[in-house]
């Protein structure tokens, strides 16, 4: 510990990312990663970006990629927000948005960066506990002080509300913004972006990472009232006009424009969860109802740390949270039919041998 | 105005950027890019880059990169941390060392950023005035309560202090952060960079982007004791665990690994700039002692804003600062020896026009 660092700093617990292992090769279904490839336009449109160009400074407002994600997500350019993947443009929102407003109100098991934000920005939280079944009491989300912040589909439930519901979120949170993530929309969720007409409060994040098979390209982008968008730039203005590279601007321009690719991967995506999800259960697991990239399953009798050490010592990767009312579970990633054999296989020796 | 914004936001005056028009084709010197291109090893390691994995996501530690830069810079990796641009590098500085800890110093005549970072984080600033030559007046950086932040070179004034007067500066701040900007330092300067062993308050900023050519890759990088790079990781993951694309990261990694290339076109950009200033004087122009990738010119009738419209409508863009003090001159960009002949010749024409 240093006495040179900020007071606040010493208190701050940071995001921890799923790990990444380099001591051999692994099935990855612990970071929610696409198994597909990225689109081959996506990759053709960086190459192009890869010459001299690179030498002047990126457009700092995004206009050509603004333009294309705009017009993917059926809504004007003054609406969007585009950042250096969703988790910068969350921390953006965060300190645009919930700082010096009082309590924000989110859930107890949501995406665990939501509480790294607030700390760093001295912004207290409401934790709202999920339901018995993991669900989103929507009503106990109703007439925050700051504002709401939840994902949809939740992570790492899985479980999405309709559209409808955070309407209903947003309306019953006059004067204060509603966040909604959502990272994992595109795999069988219903998205609330076309309610941002109906409420100017309402404020939702998409990445690329996920539907795109962009994680490493860290684009994601925020849709909402062209006054939210003002506040966002205001806040990007502060920190770094050019938080996106030339290459990133090139290559998510080209994504936004390759939609049906997208989409085909996704569906792709959806089917694999499903088929995973029913033999998951025959092999005793009980899940939930998730419309995201992964499933989140208790086994009815071996540990979550048990089967997430042993499927690790096999070559798998998926993610277990030491976390109250969830440390019974695992998070495991949807890959391909083949990736998903193999965990199936390796969990029917796994729970034979227990 | 928004009522949905945090309360503070609509205090802030955000940074404002050189213009990238594109309205036609302009000898651009106003936004200090170099202007010979990247290394071809750095465009060859993002083709490389650019495939399959981008579906995952990058090493949040830049692993790789970080101990290139560390290579390069004659440091450990344990003393390099690693940012999307210096811009975002130098925001998290001030959100780790200077946040909640009383006023902070800084040059009246500096980046323009630095206040900018400042109000965001609620920082107050005690604001000290360059002497009258606009030199960085040494001693009257002792004894900060926050800390300090200075440039160097200065800009815009492109004026060095030599390292030893940064170590009298560090020496003379015991227990709060000083943080040295070289954003221009490898056009002639002389890096603080070694003090950082006996000064483990002193934190060095430097970036790609001039000297590399590679303003739209966006890298920038803090050399500092242990400490102060553990500090600026626990900011990085209470905002975004992985800043750095993939694509960045390999070029950056390359650029490292070819200093010899990018030492022969900074040592191109400093020869053009003493023949520039030769030629300027000559025009009638007073400058500065340049050792950045700039000069800071003032005429001896003309006033600096009639030459940057006049400069602006025959296709040469420079950088007018409308600030008092230094109003009544013009940061020129260095760019290569064709750029300079055409800039003198319009300046000419403009000057006996007058």
């Amino acid at each position: 510990m240093s006495s040179l660092w900020s007071p606040d700093l010493f208190d701050i617990d940071e995001y921890v990312p799923g790990e990444q292992p380099k001591d051999k090769k692994y099935i990855k279904l612990n970071t929610n990663e696409n198994p597909y490839p990225p689109s081959e336009r996506v990759l053709e449109a960086i190459i192009a970006a890869a010459g001299d160009g690179l030498r002047l400074y990126p457009d700092p407002n995004c206009s050509e990629l603004t333009e294309a994600a705009a017009l993917a997500c059926g809504v004007k350019p003054e609406q969007v927000f585009m950042g250096n993947g969703s988790d910068e443009v969350l921390a953006m929102c965060f300190r645009a948005f919930f700082t010096g407003r009082g309590v924000l109100r989110m859930p107890d098991i949501s995406y665990s960066f939501y509480p790294v934000y607030a700390k760093l920005y001295g912004i207290n939280c409401d934790i709202v506990a999920l339901s018995d079944d993991l669900s989103i009491p929507v009503e106990k989300f109703f007439n925050s002080q700051a504002g709401v912040v939840i994902a949809n589909p939740n992570a790492p439930t899985g479980i999405a509300l309709p559209a409808a519901e955070i309407g209903r979120i947003a309306e019953n949170n006059p004067g204060c913004v509603v966040l909604c993530d959502e990272a994992y929309v595109d795999f069988g969720a219903e998205s609330a972006v076309p309610l941002i007409s109906k409420y100017n409060n309402l404020l939702i994040v998409r990445t690329l990472s996920k539907s795109a098979s962009l994680a490493g390209l860290r684009i994601g982008w925020a849709i909402g009232d062209e006054k939210l968008i003002k506040g966002l730039n205001k806040v990007k203005n502060s920190i770094n006009s050019y938080t996106l590279d030339s290459l990133a601007q090139a290559g998510a321009a080209a994504a936004f424009k390759d939609s049906s690719y997208i989409s085909a991967c996704c569906a792709k995506v959806a089917q694999t969860r499903e088929h995973t999800s029913e033999r998951l259960k025959k092999l005793g697991f009980e899940l939930t109802d998730s419309k995201s990239n992964f499933v989140f399953a208790r086994h009815s009798t071996a540990s979550a740390e048990t089967l997430f050490s042993a499927l690790r010592q096999n070559g798998v990767l998926v993610r277990y949270f030491k976390t109250p009312r969830i440390s019974d579970r695992l998070r495991i990633s949807v890959g391909t039919e083949e990736d998903m054999d193999i965990l199936i296989a390796v969990l029917e020796r796994i729970l034979e041998s227990l």
